[in-house]
């Protein structure tokens, strides 16, 4: 099936390419450059076929099950659906626990979890599933779980909440948060390259809960379908804009650094059952199409640093090249405007390096609009304290893609390690 | 690409394979039993690979293009999305004349969808496109355009309007409609294997006519992706309910009669511009999932009429085994209950055959909720007065799946002929 070591396999048709392939995970912003980040080796490690590779036809594609016998494991000492390379469909939802839900309680909805992500992601039912032909074809469905800052209250723990994991900071620039995308004490996040896979695990998951988890919001994101984008190259926003040029790949040496706890908190503190895990940061971000189609392609350009066409910096020709913050144009201007989303977003160091798995959203619109779209950003990271927000005050401070950007969700999750087998995600919390 | 002909090839796999595979198209009902309806061939003529093709495995398709380079014509005899293989992911856009809008206006209006569907459907921007690259691969992209009750009013012709083309009658047993799903002056169905091209197509058609045409509201659906199930088998609703065995094929000789008008309607009346057209009744039906959990797999199947596993009829072994509906159990009863959702659809002859082509939807759900969600229902005819409403009719009077699932939105369009080159749909209207 699709694990990694196969995928490594096709490295070699990157190399030989050069510059145009390359990495599979995005932002709304391509920027966040870092020194030697990303690179010529996407982070799942593929990129586009060699010429001479037999391609099947879309009529061979379409009479297979090959996209969906596909299966990621889930069991292992990550939680999948964070380096796995993104599928083209996803379902977040933010789960509220019940007033009065004892730690057994909570307890029994991460192991109630665990066991059917473990059985929806090789092709079985749910364990109540009453519809085991749902969930036949997994097409690699993945089913991450994430800890909101209120859990450790409600279960009498709060010395174990790792000290990064709180509500951001709020950006009063640009934020409009609702509530009823934003917050949770737990999260379920269900990858597949089939949307009605997602759809089917998500019920089966959050139905079989309730009473002790309560869904507070789900959020349903797409990016582009298997077969229709070689998955080394860059994805496209529905701004035009080519989007996540870079992010941190498994070539890069602190690239399970960036990723996973090693236990201690930027700040120090220790939180040993956290080893393995991760962060995520979870925006719900509209993009006003509107507006923003009012606007030509040159002050697209500048406000994101970057081409449309190629995704290359304004000082490059090519999606990779590297920025050039100094060139000046014969007017003395600089070529990338200080103020462009890339030359804010820019890493300051290599300690802001994030990983980014955004999704886009296009959901029916309110009365009297065309649309209602967006963009759900992902950052995963070790510590979002000492990555995340740091760039984000910047880019509150200052981005000229705010004018068309609007965040009206946040929430933030620890991601436990991933579990072994006979295990749930979670237990180590509630140990020693 | 993926045109008639060449699919026509793989026909001899569904021969060599007998009952296990057909039928593309769908619909919330596995009913509307025919005589020689369906059958071994799908409408799309496609089937299961043989076992000695080639298949190629996820890693091949992933880093490939060959489901985006797929294409549809939008030029020929009719429109393009009614017989062709439905695509993953659809949007469909209502939309009302603004008030006083003019007869060369709305002429206006289809000059530019069907200028622009030519250019998107073949991986060219639309002519104000200024995101052209997320149209460069259409994913088997269609733009089907329909025309509502009222604009045959707004453009002073009332008499061209088919005598089919109005509202459909009440069902008050069943119905719950909202107006924010409701009517329509025009149609726009945009189908894609690929979601963003969906968005990106929906997005330049709809902002391209306002101040004429102002969208009212916008439906996106799913279905499986391709690769996840082979196009010749039935697909199944969220109900995992095999949904949609029945359809007219075109091996069926009546085919063309069934979808496309000779120009005359089934009370007499003569419209000529409708020749080589077709009709669209849309429902918006919501699935209580909530409801549906409840209750066990028989009393499923006993509502359905069909097995799960398999869809066959309750007095068969194999999907499109016939239904015999005389059949009682060992106590007299029976097999197939007179109220299941397959008998009362049954069609009483072939003058009620219809062409279903359904997609999923998944939205957000309403505070308090976990899912909203449930079946875009299209069905296509000629003459939707001789077909949908008879069976529809029965289906308010009795159905047993009426109790798990609510229709909340209904419009009804005229789908012209499709255009030539350099035409416009609708063009025959306002000519002659």
């Amino acid at each position: 099936m699709a694990d990694r070591a196969s995928r490594g396999l096709s490295r070699r048709s990157v190399l030989t390419r050069g510059a145009g392939a390359v990495v599979g995970g995005a932002v709304i912003g391509s920027g966040l450059v870092g020194g030697a980040v990303g690179g010529a080796a996407g982070y799942a490690g593929r990129g586009l076929l060699d010429d001479d590779e037999a391609v099947p036809d879309w009529e061979t594609v379409a009479d297979s099950r090959v996209v969906g016998a596909a299966t990621e494991p889930f069991h292992g000492p990550h939680q999948a659906g964070i380096t796995t390379p993104p599928q083209a469909h996803a379902a977040f939802l933010g789960f509220d626990l019940a007033a009065g839900a004892t730690r057994a309680e909570v307890q029994g909805v991460l192991r109630a979890w665990s066991q059917d992500a473990a059985r929806l992601t090789s092709g079985r039912g749910g364990l109540a599933d009453l519809e085991p032909e749902l969930a036949r074809d997994p097409a690699r469905l993945t089913v991450t779980i994430g800890l909101g800052p209120g859990l450790f209250d409600a279960v009498r723990m709060p010395e174990k909440r790792p000290s990064w994991l709180r509500q951001l900071p709020a950006f009063p620039q640009i934020d409009q948060l609702e509530d009823r995308w934003s917050g949770g004490d737990l999260l379920l996040q269900i990858c597949a390259d089939d949307p009605l896979v997602v759809s089917h695990a998500a019920r089966i998951l959050a139905s079989g809960v309730r009473g002790v988890a309560e869904q507070k919001w789900a959020q349903r994101g797409f990016r582009k379908a298997v077969g229709t984008d070689p998955t080394g190259r860059t994805q496209r926003n529905l701004f035009g804009q080519i989007d996540g040029t870079v992010n941190p790949g498994p070539d890069d040496v602190d690239f399970d650094r960036v990723l996973f706890s090693d236990g201690r908190s930027a700040d120090g503190q220790t939180q040993r059952w956290m080893r393995g895990g991760s962060s995520l940061v979870l925006r719900r971000i509209r993009m006003t199409m509107d507006t923003w189609e009012e606007i030509d392609r040159t002050s697209r350009e500048l406000s994101m640093g970057r081409r449309i066409e190629s995704g290359a910096p304004l000082t490059g020709v090519h999606e990779h090249d590297p920025a050039d913050f100094e060139a000046v144009d014969e007017v003395g201007l600089p070529v990338i405007p200080p103020e462009s989303h890339m030359a804010r977003a820019r890493q300051r160091d290599r300690g802001e390096a994030m990983l980014r798995r955004p999704y886009t959203y296009d959901d029916p619109p309110e009365p009297g609009r065309i649309s209602n779209s967006g963009l759900i950003f992902t950052a995963y990271q070790a510590d979002p304290v000492r990555t995340y927000i740091p760039v984000q005050r910047r880019l509150a401070e200052q981005d000229a893609l705010n004018t068309w950007t609007v965040p009206i969700g946040s929430a933030v999750f620890a991601l436990p390690p991933g579990a072994p087998e006979g295990g749930y995600v979670g237990q180590g919390l509630f140990e020693g």
